[in-house]
């Protein structure tokens, strides 16, 4: 069975995703904080409920199937398939109400990526890849619902580049300064986006997202949109995103090596 | 005639600024570097063709209204009526694909922003307020379009606030100082979002933003929204903020008060 085939299975997990959250979001709802003492980190009900549910259809169609979940951790984590589950990626902007966060769903075969979507229920979009292809479904100028394939846009370099991360309060010391000298180079910062700066380099709209600190379950979804649209994602040492860590995704090759090496400098 | 009697030509312009902007969105157009030398300040095609019709309007329908645009300057600005336009607030998510732009339209009575729309086009929302109430037209749960009215939350303090700034790239070191003071106190802070962080100030979702550097056509259209729904917007100084400068809007006067205090330390 090919990652092809769990299409519509994936589209029934984003369906299952998008039907949970969307009613949670823009609502006074309490949010938990997960670090007590330590940086904010919201979490609603929606998050939680959405996983639930998410897994509950997993473990019905795919029993022996592996899951790894943002809220409720992971199972058979070294199964053929295991799936890879963010239901609120950027929850800040959840809970700020912007509408750039997004629900993260992942197939690892034999521990790749191989298959990904990235969903945002309220401008009801989806980004979809396999690693060989990707595309973008969302609402056209009329506003009915279209899809177009997603590739990533040719960059001369940095000096053309525009950068993004979500925060550098999400760096240490010694990693802003390598940040720094990326941003220094870039034609245009941007800061915000979490997942959604990742689906708009997919789309051609970015150029270099750069991260710290990601968790599998916020990069091995996006691995397949982002090959598939002809990108590249590594973590700073060139080596495997799939584990998380400081993770940089860039338009193409040249661009790529010149991030790692201002990064490693 | 009264600011309400504004409102359905209000809706007009809004409908030419989202029939010339949504047509250049996520397209790969060139975007002119306005400040040379200076940081990258994108400005779109897109934005000179919605100024330039919207004032065609304006000039058509009022031609004793004075109006004062973004991309093409002063006209009249000592007139009782002036209209505030800017086609693009946030062009750095514009340019990079994210949908938290804006276009703004305010119109100032003698010298007060009485009026002012908020249009996000690809999420079909606007955010419209006349200083003593504001709603909200946007996608329900089915994606038919709903009206809501806009109110600030209660926030009891900055220790529980959702403070948002756009980029702490945007403030001087000194100004930046005071604005940690300020971060340091927040339940959680938040960057990127220029008009649309605002809007979601007077949603409820935000209970605090602050800026600096903003000019008239960057924040007199968002005042009579920000108002309107119970919110309290000036300049650091907690004076008039039409004239734009270092702004600060919070959800209540207690909040605001504690906020002024830190930035003025």
């Amino acid at each position: 069975m090919t990652a092809v085939d769990f299409a519509a299975f994936v589209e029934k997990l984003a369906d299952i995703a998008s039907d949970m959250i969307l009613p949670f979001f823009r609502t006074a709802l309490g949010a938990e904080d997960k670090n007590v003492g330590g940086m904010f980190d919201p979490v609603t009900e929606a998050d939680h409920a959405a996983e639930a549910a998410m897994r509950r259809l997993i473990e019905l169609t795919f029993p022996h199937h592996g899951i790894i979940g943002e809220e409720f951790g992971s199972v058979r984590s070294d199964a053929e398939y295991v799936w890879v589950l963010d239901p609120i990626d950027g929850t800040k902007s959840f809970i700020a109400g912007m509408p750039i966060w997004g629900s993260l769903i992942g197939l690892l075969h034999n521990g790749r990526p191989t298959y990904g979507v990235m969903v945002q229920p309220f401008t009801r979009e989806r980004f979809i890849g396999d690693g060989a292809g990707a595309v973008w479904r969302g609402p056209g100028l009329n506003h009915a619902l279209v899809e177009r394939k997603l590739a990533t846009r040719l960059c001369e370099g940095l000096a053309k580049a525009t950068l993004v991360t979500t925060s550098p309060l999400y760096f240490t010391e010694a990693k802003l300064a390598a940040f720094r000298r990326v941003e220094a180079k870039a034609r245009m910062s941007r800061y915000g986006g979490d997942c959604y700066a990742f689906a708009m380099l997919a789309a051609g709209h970015v150029d270099c997202v750069i991260e710290s600190g990601l968790k599998t379950y916020d990069i091995a979804p996006l691995t397949p949109i982002i090959e598939g649209a002809g990108g590249i994602v590594t973590n700073w040492e060139g080596g495997d995103p799939t584990d998380g860590g400081d993770i940089v995704a860039s338009s193409g090759p040249r661009l790529h090596e010149e991030a790692l090496r201002l990064l490693r400098d």
